[in-house]
């Protein structure tokens, strides 16, 4: 296997890195804000600018996708090699909201560096991230003297991820063809630490439902009342009391099916990591761990699937007391699905489990939303063997294999384009998404281009053991 | 056994109805709410026109007791026999918020009597049942030719019964000297039917409480998170819906410690009332009976003790969804308890309950409040077996037995004075206490007028039989 040599890269990068700098600072100072109506145009200029940069990195096509929402970015850069595997790398553009009051010891949008942290709404999540893959693959041209990239190279950046996707599926469906690639590159997620360079390999799926439950038509005296007619909120509180078994396990008949548990090599990988459970809980500002039996914290949040209430409410909630029986309640559930579970088949699950146990004068309202499928690599994927090999090169560090607990967007590339999904980020939790004084290390932003400047080439030369 | 003449009785009602009608119009007027606090000075005013009232119908004392809150009236007339039993009539002056724009026909506080009915605010609920022992004690009087009753009549008719008698327990302590009674009569409930006079005789005790349950030192991310961590809106529903075993017997271990259980006699006298299940459930605005296996639907409501959660709430409950584990949860309980129930042993035995279900990770906090005891009376006493025949005479028809499922301040009094309670109502349930367009039938009010112009004389007669 020829390899660039590192040396090439890591100086192209040095001698390039006050301009990349310069311009990503100048893509932060736009507040694209894609959940506030008053930064519509900053989010269209957002994405205007990103084609713009695109267009001068070398991307021969470079376009802004409409939406019925806020834009999206498309550019794609073919191999010269024909028969060079196709990749297609996500991020998005837009960012979450923020303001000097929250907290932040700088304008969110002055970006600014300090201990060679760059501090900026967007910095990590994810213009930062995006914004590697531009120096990177010019770093990869430079070092090998191509004048193309070893392999062809797609990024879709939308416009509206802080948002829920609302029309991301739409729009991928819409341009399947354009989109199609032989693996999805997302860089939108982090690593481990500073210290420990890791590849996420799959994210969990997403399947969530309102049960809501009428009892009386209107709150009623439980004096008069009580013990006597079936109350609605004892029937929520038992339909969030049976989900679980005495061991953890999800108790819904046939949530389980089809779901792909870890393999011995995972379960070990995943125990190399160096966890610290005291620290993660105070991450989680939680008191206690408690899960499904037999299985580790980090199996547990990562590659198991779970059920959790994420809302319950019916009756009087206010100071003192109120003595009803309450016309109503409603219960609002998730579930984070695993590999080989299907959203449709647990909905379906739910639905029949739930039925079953409301008893006769309760009325149940299920309504489902928002289903997302999970995505898992497996370890011995090529492409995967190869994100782990150019990461390693830059961090001069083995790499380790984590999952994602949450679930996004990147499932829906998978579905519609049929590709397996890598992730490749190296921003690290202290970074602060989605909370004030973001920022992103900036020696881990130029270990972002450097992992790109090898991954193309080694991703390209290693293609053909591909399943 | 010596009787009035009912005749005697019912002529003297006929010719005093009009005015008796005109006073109890006056008191009407008075907006006496006392949840309102612009309405005090009414209270106050409504506390002076009746103590002036019972003066002027012969009281030789009618004093206004002030508490914190608003005031009681306090009146008494002994009987010229020594060994007369005492009897302490309770009611209240005060009275439900009512407006005009809630769906008043005409103005809640100027009195109207259409088809026979007297609509007004207080009508029932209590003034009208205060009222009839104005001329109930005249018409005794007149028909046995006394000049005292023939018992040591008291009267405690409170200012704070619709706030929930905050002060109540305290002034009954504090006077309790001049309130000694034999036997309390309350008149602040209702009967079966206007076809079916009954006397009610026990009221279920009660005892609340809300356990708030602490997780996560803030929502914290369910995909992150969940499935690792305890959850507290998880802990609340297991509370709730650990309440009840499958026969839908509370499963509070020493619950039930000390019930007193329905007799043979008493099953058989409520089974005799006539009981439709369907208009009921009308009643109650439900959809199906639901309750303690073993025993039919008034059985559950008035004679067995309950356990019923009143409200829970925890984490998202607006539209869409949110995945968080949240932060905390509550569930407030309220428990109906009948003889033989101490609230305080049910407290403990809640609080051990609760405690021991909570597991780690989570902080549980419990806070009871309001704790009233039941009160019961046995159907033999001779008390009861005085009122009931009272109104059978009033009524010209069998008297009924029935229980409050409710509970009210009756059982301080019971508690204080060591006294059993009974219960001489005349409301009926279309009567519509606390709701726009209140009324009391002005045939049943001058039926109760009718009752206590029968009872004084024949519970001074049988009172020998007392225990």
């Amino acid at each position: 296997m020829s390899q660039t040599p590192d040396s090439v890269v890591r100086t192209y990068i040095q001698q390039h890195r006050d301009a990349f700098l310069d311009d990503l600072a100048e893509w932060l100072r736009i507040p694209s804000v894609s959940a506030q109506p008053d930064h519509a145009p900053d989010v269209r200029r957002s994405a205007d600018w990103l084609a713009a940069e695109l267009k001068e990195t070398g991307f021969p096509t470079a376009e802004v996708w409409q939406t019925p929402g806020a834009p999206a970015v498309f550019a794609e850069w073919p191999s010269d090699d024909p028969q060079a595997p196709t990749v297609l790398v996500y991020g998005h553009h837009d960012v979450q909201p923020a303001a000097r009051e929250d907290g932040w010891d700088s304008d969110p949008f002055e970006p600014v560096v300090r201990e060679n942290r760059l501090y900026a709404r967007g910095a990590a999540d994810d213009k930062g991230q995006v914004f590697f893959h531009t120096l990177g693959v010019r770093a990869h041209l430079a070092a090998t003297g191509r004048s193309t990239p070893a392999v062809h190279l797609k990024l879709l950046i939308e416009g509206e991820e802080e948002s829920g996707s609302p029309h991301f599926r739409a729009l991928v469906e819409e341009h399947a063809e354009r989109l199609a690639a032989d693996a999805v590159i997302v860089s939108d997620t982090g690593m481990w630490s500073e210290d420990t360079p890791t590849v996420c390999t799959g994210m969990r799926g997403l399947a969530e439902c309102e049960i809501r439950l009428h009892g009386p038509d209107q709150d009623i005296h439980s004096g008069s009342f009580g013990g006597a007619v079936p109350n609605p909120a004892t029937t929520a509180a038992r339909l969030v009391a049976a989900l679980h078994d005495e061991h953890a396990r999800v108790a819904i008949p046939g949530f389980y099916d089809g779901v792909v548990d870890l393999t011995d090599r995972e379960r070990e990988l995943l125990a190399e990591l160096p966890f610290d459970e005291s620290q993660w809980l105070r991450t989680a500002k939680s008191y206690a761990t408690q899960g499904e039996a037999g299985y580790t914290t980090l199996e547990r949040v990562w590659a198991r699937p779970t059920a959790e209430v994420n809302g319950i409410g019916g009756g009087y909630q206010g100071p003192g007391s109120k003595t009803i029986i309450p016309s109503s309640a409603l219960v609002k559930l998730s579930f984070r699905l695993v590999a080989g579970q299907d959203p449709d088949h647990v909905e379906q699950a739910v639905r029949a489990w739930a039925e079953r146990q409301v008893p006769a004068g309760i009325r149940c309202e299920i309504t489902f939303s928002g289903a997302t499928r999970p995505c898992l690599t497996p370890l011995d994927h090529p492409a995967l063997r190869s994100v782990a090999r150019a990461m390693g090169r830059a961090f001069e560090k083995p790499v380790r294999f984590t999952r994602e607990g949450g679930s996004g967007p990147a499932a829906d590339l998978q579905d519609v384009l049929g590709a397996p999904v890598l992730f490749l980020g190296i921003s690290v939790p202290s970074d602060g998404w989605h909370a004030p004084n973001e920022k992103v290390e900036l020696d881990l932003l130029l270990k972002g281009v450097e992992t790109t400047a090898y991954l193309w080439g080694d991703l390209a030369e290693n293609w053909r053991d591909a399943p």
